[in-house]
């Protein structure tokens, strides 16, 4: 039974270091996400970006989801290990009984021992003085001491066997008790397992999920859509201008057709200094 | 084509960062898994900290895995990366005439512009001139200066034409160029990305493998084989020793029978204090 204890707090202890292991992960993802919107915005590769931004924000959201189940788990697994501390204190004092058996038990083996011993000891004695020839007022004193010891003997071996029925019996009942403690408590443990086991399978089929929408992004960003993309924003225009003519001074007009002209559409974006930004004519 | 490099360069370090989590993952199932190999290796539930062990083993070495992949990748990237730069410096070198061409439209767009107001000076002039009734050789000298004036913006208007031209054809090709870098940027850019998306695919399925094979596990160590096992760990013997009898002293014989009756066998492991390890007896 301490054995059950300790293998639900040891669950918890090992449940808890996945949680922090998922918040690490989840916050490293999100980290690394942060990373993927700081990508440059200029040139075609940069809506590319936003694909990776979105997918490793995902990620981070399916481990910190993984690291809040995993918290539940713990909260349950906690709430077992009460119960279990309850049910065990009430089955020491169910099986106080047997303890006392085993303890009875062991006080009539130390008996027995000594009796086996002390009648032994003086069937020896016996023996030694018939061999000797002594008085037969001694030998005499002699066989009612070994016929004593006998009786002693006999006395301890009932009481022995008395204590070893009831032992018996007790330690059956007992031995019963402790194996339906043990089978509810590796039910609940795999239980518990199953729990975290479901919890990491979800998460699972999250992250493939939003990987396969990755690919999907990825696949769907065509190379001809991100050319026409940064086009569009680069463009100064789609008309070419046509040749510059000859302006006749006409009093003192000034001719709105020369503004329209190639003069005005020659700066190439990008190569003159005033071109830091991109232009919008 | 310098947003490419930078683009480059940016996916290289993304890469790294991913693979630097995977690595952290790792190392972080590692001492998962050590944790669960230090779970108490008494009471029934023992034998399932194996299973946890062997899963929190397999899935460090298959974010491993993937961060050897990474690694791998980002010297592909940076293998493309010296690439382009060397694409970019011949193609600088190749479009060096069509600088030249924007330069000289510049350089004639600022004559053209400087030649139009000389003219248009000179025909403001030549007006005030004819309406103040001046002498006729003043006249005569100031239609002459109007007449040169617009000689020299006619000459103006074809060297910029010209000009024009040219930097229409050289510009366009030099567009058409530029696409075609950029096309060949982005179809190198995917593949390395698919190449990414490759890896983090293939330690998916593998990590799916490892969960699986986790709950086959965990499902095939039924709770009467745990305790069944736990029994047979700390079993002192399957026959119940009989009652004790009497042993007659014959001799100094001491009879073997003794030996095997009950009086050996009531230790129960985990009472006595002697009992620190399991008994095999």
């Amino acid at each position: 039974m301490k054995h059950g204890q300790i293998a639900t707090k040891e669950l918890a202890e090992f449940v808890r270091e996945r949680a922090a292991i998922e918040e690490t992960y989840s916050k490293s993802m999100s980290k690394l996400a942060k990373m993927a919107s700081n990508g440059s915005p200029l040139g075609t590769f940069a809506p590319m970006w936003d694909v990776f931004r979105v997918s490793s924000d995902k990620l981070a959201l399916c481990h910190l989801e993984l690291m809040k189940k995993m918290n539940d788990l713990i909260r349950d697994i906690n709430k077992y290990s009460e119960e279990q501390v309850k049910i065990h204190r009430k089955t020491k004092e169910e099986v106080i009984g047997t303890l006392e058996s085993v303890q009875s038990l062991q006080v009539q083996n130390t008996h027995l021992q000594k009796a086996r011993e002390g009648y032994h000891s003086k069937c020896v004695e016996l023996e030694r003085l018939r061999k000797e020839a002594v008085p037969q007022k001694e030998l005499e004193k002699a066989e009612l001491k070994s016929k004593k010891a006998a009786e002693s003997f006999a006395g301890s071996i009932e009481k022995f066997n008395r204590a070893g029925g009831d032992f018996e019996q007790k330690m059956s009942e007992s031995a019963q008790k402790f194996q339906d403690i043990e089978e509810a408590h590796l039910r609940q443990m795999k239980l518990l397992i199953k729990a975290y086991s479901h919890s990491i399978e979800d998460t699972h089929v999250q992250v493939g999920q939003v990987h396969e929408e990755f690919k999907q992004n990825v696949e769907n960003i065509g190379i001809e859509n991100l050319i026409q993309k940064f086009t569009e924003q680069k463009a100064t225009g789609k008309e070419r201008p046509g040749p510059v003519g000859f302006e006749e001074y006409l009093s003192s007009l000034v001719s709105e057709n020369s503004k329209k002209s190639r003069a005005k559409a020659f700066r190439i974006p990008g190569l003159g200094k005033r071109d830091k930004e991109p232009d919008s004519t």
